[in-house]
């Protein structure tokens, strides 16, 4: 392979088809969003603040999910310490680029509580609110360590109410100003329907290193170690009425199945955040208020929006991976025939995350001895019914890549066997965009996990070897 | 930073130091060795199979490490096997590069042995041996999934005879044949005495991809699952005499504390192997026979013994990183004030293998914010005196450059805070070849560890987006 630098630009055509128009219509109603240049960029073509804004007359519910990293960035700390007090309601968020926030001290938490409030500001005030100054959420992402320019950042707040909107132009404004990284802004939006009513969703996010996350709900299970990290952060609005405590649980199981099986780099950041608003504003009305889907009334309309969100956070998190620093790949990792989820998942993750697999990859090499030896790097956890720990066996592990275009799979090792595999096929299917790995081991367990990761290239190693300067 | 390779090789005066002479009088007695071309590489100047045996005429302990990855070459099962018949004795090993013998079936269990046997018969004859067949071990390296070329290997090893020797050139041979990647033979020696009498230690290695070890013995610990992997290689040779047991137990301390405590590329091998050799061929005679150093009737002797086994291990784990693919970094990480080794040990491998790290190492940028990030996604293990989860302060936190050239230290972070660093010292610091990173958790534990590691370059990138080809 030679040594040609393969850049993704948004101008590429390879590029264009993930940032596809979408239709008004798709955009969930009662939401008002802006993003703007405010200087913790430099460069003042870029997007650096996004505001927005639920403006639904009826309770907005909000959850999250923050990194389970140690050292949880000031806007991790308050933003879920708002989503606390204000048992799972919010009317809104802002987001800055650039300054990430973390390990900033008291001044860092003071900056994000300041940025809650000049955001609550904007929003139509309510009578019946007790806490009428914190009712939105903050995000923030970029480099660790320095303070924001908060003065810089309040005056952006005051402004943005000059730009809100809610047409196309104003949901891509708020897609780019989560970019850092980023080639382009990632913005999704669907519609569903539950009972004959129409709702919709709409996602922003963005990537583009320090991407291996696990995130979970932080007050509401307190015995998790509270943590953050820096460079995974996104959104999902909705016009549905979804219950506070439903909305956590459901944005949990969407997580657990989305944002926390990719990874870019390995790397777990400190600001990693995953907001989801609720705000009703398409819901049927009953008793004068809009009806809220709940788990425990209404199980089935649950299961609905629950696949739904799952599905859009499969989609909006494969965005990430697809612009990952560097990436010429997309590649899905499957583990099947594990003893359960837990063990397929850590094998999923440790392939993706190893740098001799990623960089076979990028050199389009059908090197699955790589793809063996992270398999077997991976101790096998031991099954809650029996003090056995189950081992790899390396005879009944079978390995395929699946071609992205619908032609046929191409096992590679059967069994434990290594097939006469034809090279220039390999090739063939290797130099494809989007790759698949099926690792089945043959254990004879339902244990099965996808894993979304990307090549590691010579990019990788210029974006990240020069990030700062 | 410029778009600029940097590579190393064996010509420049950095790698030059690195292969130094070494006195004659400092190998141990009692070896003949060789390393000569029998074809397994296909450039004819490179060296890919190596003999060591013992001439002395003592009972010779063996001892060795192998891979913890499920996945075991037949190489390490075959070896793992001899030493299991023998109790603990062999008298010589043979090595080949340029194919792993991995993932190749009873195929490949027959080669292994193949190559036991006939480097047994290269021994001179003992009377007394019950199995006068298999008497030496056998390492392998390369590429996974190939069958060797046995009869090129077989013929080799009898060809063998003819360049034996115990001058310099024979060990540098020998060193040679265990080299991939390697851009030098990494081949060092010492000379060590206990109760007077003196004794000598010298050991090869190999690196310098898919270096993340984690070896134990096998036969000894029937529970451990049997695992093996494929790229670092070394042996240990001495003409001291050690009983078996005790030169195992000897072993696996230096080894948990010297090539488990490595990483290039975080990727653990499946046939990962260190092996040592003692002769007593400069032990001191007592009835009639060498008097072996054990643990439970010789505990100060075992001591010493251990330590310079320890200290001779880290020289050569040293090595190989400081050859690792691509590498041009040194980097000790110490990690202290953890709860224990094990957390020590655990958050100095993550910072260790960070992308994010490594590439900033590569940078030469001091981003402090990517190695608290790697430290703070580690979570930490539970006492096993308390159910209580040990939590990382951030605010306890503290991270220091240490220069290697002696100069003043330069904290980055002090109990959390960031400090103001100087950043042209900072860039002074990083653009020294050795670099040192001091965490310190500040939980007041005594949980201490150190990890080598390199940085992550372009050229890894090259290597291994480029191997089969």
């Amino acid at each position: 392979m030679a040594l040609v630098f393969r850049r993704w630009a948004s101008s590429t055509p390879s590029k264009a088809h993930l940032h596809k128009p979408l239709h008004e219509n798709s955009f969930p109603i009662g939401f008002k969003l802006t993003g703007i240049h405010v200087g913790v960029k430099k460069n003042k073509e870029l997007l650096d603040l996004g505001v927005v804004l639920s403006t639904s007359q009826h309770p907005t519910s909000a959850a999250a999910c923050f990194t389970r990293n140690a050292f949880k960035a000031a806007p991790v700390i308050v933003s879920d310490n708002v989503l606390a007090r204000n048992g799972g309601r919010a009317r809104g968020f802002v987001v800055n680029s650039g300054c990430a926030n973390a390990v900033t001290g008291k001044q860092g938490l003071e900056d994000a509580w300041a940025m809650v409030k000049h955001t609550t500001a904007l929003l139509p005030s309510q009578a019946a609110k007790e806490d009428t100054e914190h009712d939105a959420l903050v995000m923030s992402t970029g480099v660790i360590g320095q303070n924001l320019p908060i003065s810089k950042i309040v005056a952006g707040i005051r402004r943005a109410a000059d730009s809100l909107g809610s047409d196309f132009a104003a949901w891509e404004r708020a897609a780019k100003a989560f970019m850092t990284t980023d080639t382009f802004p990632k913005l999704r939006s669907r519609v569903f329907s539950i009972n004959g009513v129409e709702y919709r969703l709409a996602g922003m996010d963005k990537g583009a290193g320090m991407i291996h996350p696990d995130m979970g709900p932080l007050s509401t299970i307190p015995s998790s170690p509270r943590q953050l990290h820096a460079t995974l952060l996104g959104c999902i609005l909705t016009d549905a009425a979804v219950s506070p405590r439903s909305l956590q649980s459901a944005l949990t199981y969407a997580v657990d199945r989305s944002f926390n099986s990719i990874s870019v780099d390995g790397d777990m950041s400190t600001n990693d955040t995953i907001i989801v608003l609720a705000n009703g504003a398409a819901a049927p009305i009953r008793d004068g208020r809009a009806h809220e889907i709940d788990e425990e009334t209404d199980r089935d309309s649950y299961e609905i929006f629950k696949k739904e969100l799952t599905d859009f956070a499969v989609d909006l998190a494969q965005l990430v991976v697809r612009d990952g620093e560097g990436a010429t790949k997309f590649v899905a990792v499957k583990v099947q025939g594990a003893p359960n989820y837990k063990d397929a998942h850590a094998i999923a993750s440790k392939i993706s995350t190893s740098a001799l697999v990623k960089t076979a990859l990028y050199g389009e090499d059908a090197n699955w001895g790589r793809i063996l030896a992270a398999t077997g790097s991976v101790p096998l956890s031991s099954s809650p019914n029996s003090e056995e720990v189950p081992v790899i066996n390396p005879s009944k592990v079978s390995v395929t890549f699946v071609p992205s275009d619908g032609t046929a799979e191409l096992p590679v090792l059967v069994n434990g066997e290594p097939e006469n595999v034809d090279e220039d096929r390999a090739k063939q299917i290797l130099s494809m965009e989007d790759i698949n790995i099926v690792v089945d081991l043959g254990l004879g367990g339902d244990g099965e996990a996808t894993y979304w990761t990307c090549d590691f290239s010579y990019e990788y190693v210029r974006i990240n070897g020069d990030y700062r300067s």
